[in-house]
């Protein structure tokens, strides 16, 4: 059977092509932005539509703006197995994190139909939009409509020029009407894929193409507010001064510090807002963002403690106000265990020289909401030096080869699986 | 003489009305934001002109976007005592800083006209448009001007928003080729006398209106940038971050350390921007600036070498890459005895309750440009918590009145000394 399926090379050579593709489209010339809901992703999601259905799907772009494609199996109707990711990016992102993904389900979905492989499960290939979480505060938003768990909350949220999540998605041809309808049945759903690169430095460091996830680690995200006093530069004392910045630049090496001490736990402040934000004058409050992760919800609970214990003692000795806001919070998501062995049956398959590494995710995805509606696994491939988020993110044609022949070998592994 | 000037209390209440008018115009709809060359400073330098106009002075807008009034003394053409401040403002600003001190010149030039006084002088009032180098990285270009000294590589110079000070000065109506022509000849100006808010704690604490400053402060400013390495929140282990945001908090917390050990210094962070600034991301870089002053000239140079050592060791440490780009330096500036000894002059012709304090001013002022062309010397008026730079800067009406009943003897005196 697999005889008929293209090799790595060529299938690297076309996802190249593909993403090369994809990535014409950006919010920012000269740069890789593609935020939720942008003019450039409605262009990207009609790019992928266009891919997908030149792969033998039926495709369209749904109320949330994913764009879903889907290949009947044996008779119509049966359950579907998902493959997906993310066509958004960060600002100033790389060329892979997400967009590898969803070009890896459309060419898994082509090699398969070109094989003339006709499955016992409905094939299904999604592309989320708003997996970042750059431009409103929502947490892997499409993915979750697609699980029945939005929170239509989120369509009053308002990006940084003040446009709200609703209006957003009505301009680029969404429907908020729509998205309770995208709930999918459980039992519609058998399983969900997801390939991404690493963004880690794990496989490359032990010369591995691919990886397999054992767990999406948990994660917290809170909104801080430091209040101080804005005075002028030149003219408030020291003493005086209730200095709202380098009150919240001790609070960012506090964090640092905490991060460091718990075992493979990160924390990380990525935005840092000083109001006025002006040469001469003492910041008044300064808004920043904290991000901090770890394989196990418990130290991820003992991070979120110290935090609070450590700002708060820093806001009291500088006599300025304290605000702690979450809105994202994680646990850690185990992917599911005969998925994480249909990929190792599926590496085998594809190479004898690769092996099954397991490997926890330090990053969030959006597995970690489809894994609340159906077993969901995800498979990594290796990355240049472990950077993403990052014009310099970078990987080889062969990997990305390589991972989507693994990917189609597992599908026919959970055909097989069937029979 | 004096018989027929108007009181305190009513120099006060049309003070307060004059303010109220100007600061009609801000950039910001409920703050007071009034950039240098911004539409809302042009309708406010055209308010300045027309009030002068009615205090009896030909005024124009000039070729750099200052509006100056001139009467002419006992005959034209006479040397100048000119008068002056600045009428744009930093973003959120208050409502005295520089507004005050050119409504302070228009109403005393207006009380002497009405009290039938000639004076063997011109008296010139003017509103400088560029003190708070808060849109384009100038220093004092409008009173440099006029004193002849002009950087006109200021000229390319450009906002936030990629607007050269060339463009903006056209779109404005001024005339980029006409500011050399604005340098006064030395002999041309007697004296610059600037009233201002004193935006520090010291004359509140010690129960006085007006103050007589004795110098103003050394002053230093750079553009700081630290080079880092962008990555992914969740996947770069801590160890292996080159994260520019820490690095600059220790910078930040560093300068602060370094203002706090030296005698009456200060040293801030005002603007903070991680780049690319988002959640997920660990900064790659963050351009910061650095202000920090003293009252001697060496003070602040003892500074700047322990900037320089404690950043690079920061640096060093933490494997990021530093650049310090020093972009204003002004050393202490003395004001002029002789008009220190007359505003002392006026403030006893004004209230027996009223005393001569001396003070050094923390805050840069057009009087540090126009001391390099003339005598010049400032009268600091109490505000309210020494708070400026913020909607919060306030202050008494009758202390307005009686810096206006101050500068207005100041200058009969200045008259006297002619005689």
């Amino acid at each position: 059977m697999t005889t008929t399926l293209p090799s790595p090379a060529v299938l690297g050579a076309r996802a190249f092509a593909a993403l090369a593709g994809i990535n014409r489209f950006s919010d920012e010339p000269g740069k890789l932005t593609r935020l939720y809901l942008s003019p450039s992703h409605r262009q990207a999601a009609e790019y992928v539509k266009g891919a997908m259905e030149v792969a033998g799907l039926t495709a369209f772009i749904d109320a949330a703006g994913s764009v879903q494609g889907r290949r009947e199996g044996a008779s119509p109707g049966l359950p579907a197995v998902l493959i997906g990711s993310h066509i958004d990016t960060v600002r100033d992102g790389g060329r892979f994190d997400g967009n590898l993904g969803v070009v890896a389900g459309i060419l898994a979905a082509q090699a398969i139909r070109d094989a003339g492989i006709t499955l016992p499960f409905a094939l299904e290939v999604i592309a989320f939009g708003d997996e970042e979480t750059v431009r409103f505060p929502t947490s892997l938003s499409t993915s979750s409509a697609l699980i029945g768990h939005y929170d239509h909350a989120w369509l009053e949220s308002r990006d940084a020029d003040g446009v709200s999540l609703r209006d957003a998605l009505v301009a680029f041809g969404g429907d908020p009407a729509g998205i309770a309808a995208l709930a999918r049945k459980p039992g519609s759903v058998k399983a969900y894929l997801e390939v991404h690169i690493e963004q880690g430095p794990v496989l490359e460091v032990e010369n591995e193409a691919v990886g397999i996830v054992t767990a999406i680690n948990a994660q917290s995200r809170a909104a801080v507010r430091v209040s101080g006093e804005a005075g002028h530069a030149g003219t408030v004392p020291m003493k005086l001064r209730k200095d709202a910045l380098t009150a919240a630049a001790e609070m960012a090496l506090a964090l640092e510090e905490i991060a460091g001490a718990h075992d493979q736990a990160v924390g990380t402040v990525g935005v840092f807002r000083p109001d006025p934000g002006a040469t001469n004058v003492v910041p008044g409050a300064v808004d920043f963002t904290i991000d901090y992760r770890a394989p196990q919800g418990e130290t991820v609970a003992s991070m979120e403690r110290q935090i609070q214990q450590r700002f708060g003692e820093i806001a009291q000795r500088r006599g300025v106000g304290l605000s702690i806001t979450p809105y994202s919070r994680d646990d850690a998501t185990p992917m599911a265990a005969e998925l994480q062995e249909a990929l190792a049956a599926g590496i085998a398959r594809t190479g004898s020289n690769l092996s099954a590494r397991r490997l926890s995710s330090g990053a969030g995805h959006d597995a970690m909401a489809m894994a609340r509606l159906c077993p969901s696994a995800m498979l990594f491939v290796r990355c240049e030096k472990g950077i993403s988020h990052s014009p310099l993110e970078n990987m080889t044609e062969l990997d990305a080869g390589i991972a989507i022949r693994v990917l189609i070998e597992t599908i026919l592994e959970l055909a097989r699986r069937e029979g």
